[in-house]
């Protein structure tokens, strides 16, 4: 089946906005096994819109279009609609009266031209918004099957999902049961994730099992997709596969689905009534931004410390000036994290200290990252160097810090090398 | 003059990775006044680059294909180019010695199927790429001009900017001297900014000035456009226009052109060697996070703190428990952040501290904010309340805070009231 997409907008077009729902749509369709095979983008132009909808409607099986659903005068999809498949508009009065409802349950007063919005054309079927005034709509262009969805974001997620992946699979003749499981790593790239997991897909009979991946440095996203006749066909061929990819992927997942590294580490540490202080230096107050405003944390979450200067550490937790005088290394990064212990009086205390190379910011400009992880009785330390700017070590600095918390916390080695570490 | 932009790759397709480049040139074309009028997205698959580049040939007079110039046989554009055109292609030895020089100083051997990168339709322009292998090329296809980029963002970034921008203007028939500049602004709506603006463009002759806005929540970019004759001409129709701005956007105005709010804050302290602590609590350290690892901040941020429960703010500081008990109010705020000053021994303190509604995260959630300033004789204090549920107070909170220090640090006044501020 030859799938288009269509971004209708001038602010798309222009690039005031970036466009964001092309890429989502694309990934949806993908994680149920459906390829979009061409985008198109025009602005709010009656005569673009009706070249694309004219061409898409020559070459595609079925086309998801883009924005312009709205109340103002550029809003144009309808109309255009209309015009394309040689049809009226005519009003839905069943929408109309939802328009009318969803303002009055918020006590606004609906404006005349939302009435727009219920302009439909002849023949068109209905696609349900739960939570805006923009209806989408479905309907025959030429040989193709049109959808209309609205451009808000979350409008257009909640109705891909809801209404028009079910029919896309239904008028492709998938297996409608389909199922995505991600896998979140860390400390692997994309080519080793892709060859430890060589010949996992045909683990799954008939080609029902598909893997890709997206890359978001430093984290990897793998996703399986499952098709089968039904969920327990799917779970009977997920198992095995599942089972594989946790062995040769090991201790390097670090969340599932929707979950976070920050989240699985909040979660760790709230099921165990444990606490914890932070101290950072160069990630700046990223490690905690990614944990601290979590719902729950406000229970879990005691202190973190920001500086850029070691001595500035020693005064905030009291320490002997002393201590961090010539460089770091494990003693003094314990030292450092015990004092955050003390202080706080949590239970686990988590230090990122990093030691950025001099000189100016450059390709291969280094850091030497030293993470500590200590409790009353336990403290481990892993000295680590990552190369690549100064932006790419902050950012991996943040990422190596959570991910050791993590492992700590669930009982792996925090010492196992990630990818991107150097000598 | 009808621009159009094809994307190639199957990963932007496919929405694996997000496409930015189509947004950016976009925005980059039309800052010099070009606009485009079609945008196409397809994979690396040959069918669809030959009808993509046809059909854009047949309607446009320029087209900017971006991606498809890498070493590797999925990069097709060269090839379809070609094919297109009715063309063979040529080896071009300059190219091919400039890469070789390229692989020679990162003392690398250049792998023989880079070859291919240097590899052009006969009767092509080369347009230079002096940070990478793919150069570009422009060529006639049908009655268009097709100019041809690579795929990676800062060599795209380069190439446009220095190589494409000046032919399309010379072919556009554009005066070809065009300024652009911007303002950055907090605090205001892009209404708010539009309406303030109103009238401003006419004070420059011959519609020659042309605004344009971009929001990113909280802050919102006004672009002014500038075309002239000449610079002289050109600063001479800026000059009133300028001044006008600064007049009515006032004291909202955080940052110009490429500086940032935080830059602009850094960059002040600096000046006057003074030095910078900060408490945090429900922006859980990314206000630290938006200064504290700039160059140069480590000369000037000593220390932030991030609490999510207020005693934890005592503890660190070693103030004594009871100031904090039952809610804030501007004299506990000012006593934590004179508290900060002292640990410290900082010029100034930032404190901004969140009291939010109790209950589940909705679109209505709102944050009571207390923003307080101090220095060693001086303290400030500002209560702000945000609407809009835990990350758009979040975010908001960020922003005010470094504002009221912009404020504070250029005399400006602090309690200034915001759009984004509810009673």
């Amino acid at each position: 089946m030859r799938i288009e997409i269509i971004c209708t907008g001038d602010e798309v077009l222009t690039g005031k906005i970036t466009n964001t729902n092309f890429g989502y749509m694309s990934q949806k369709l993908e994680d149920v096994g459906l390829d979009v095979y061409w985008g198109t983008t025009v602005g709010d132009d009656r005569e673009a819109l009706l070249t694309a909808f004219r061409l898409a409607a020559e070459r595609a099986d079925a086309v998801i279009v883009n924005g312009g659903l709205g109340p103002t005068v550029d809003d144009l999809s309808q109309e255009i609609a209309a015009q394309a498949a040689g049809v009226e508009l005519v009003l839905n009065e069943h929408w109309l009266v939802r328009m009318e409802s969803f303002f009055t349950r918020r006590n606004r007063k609906m404006s005349p031209n939302n009435r727009k919005q219920a302009m439909l054309p002849v023949g068109s079927e209905l696609l349900d918004n739960p939570i805006g005034t923009a209806c989408g709509f479905a309907m025959d262009i030429g040989g193709a099957r049109f959808f209309f969805t609205p451009g808000v974001p979350r409008e257009l997620r909640r109705m891909l999902e809801e209404q028009i992946v079910p029919r896309l699979l239904a008028r492709s003749g998938s297996p409608t049961a389909i199922k995505l499981k991600r896998y979140h790593t860390y400390g692997l790239g994309e080519s080793n994730v892709d060859e430890l997991l060589t010949g996992v897909e045909a683990l799954a009979p008939d080609g029902s099992a598909k893997l890709g991946f997206r890359a978001h440095y430093p984290q990897i996203e793998t996703k399986l997709t499952i098709r089968g006749t039904d969920a327990e066909d799917i779970q009977r061929k997920l198992a095995p596969l599942d089972a594989e990819i946790r062995v040769r992927l090991g201790n390097f997942i670090i969340a599932e689905d929707n979950d976070t590294l920050e989240g699985v580490v909040l979660a760790k540490l709230a099921e165990h009534g444990h606490s914890l202080a932070l101290v950072e230096t160069f990630t700046s107050g990223e490690i905690a931004a990614r944990l601290a405003h979590l719902p729950g944390a406000e229970r879990v979450f005691r202190c973190g410390i920001v500086t850029r200067e070691l001595p500035q550490i020693n005064r905030a937790l009291g320490l002997p000036d002393v201590s961090l005088s010539g460089g770091l290394d494990e003693l003094k990064a314990q030292a450092v994290t015990r004092g955050a212990l003390r202080q706080t009086e949590a239970t686990h205390a988590l230090t990122v200290l990093i030691e950025l190379d001099e000189g100016a910011d450059r390709m291969d400009l280094g850091g030497t990252i030293w993470t500590t992880i200590a409790t009353t009785n336990d403290a481990v330390t892993r000295r680590s160097r990552i190369l690549g700017g100064r932006e790419w070590i902050r950012l991996g600095a943040v990422e190596l810090g959570l991910d050791c918390l993590r492992r700590y916390l669930q009982g792996l080695p925090v010492q196992e090398r990630s990818v991107f570490e150097r000598t």
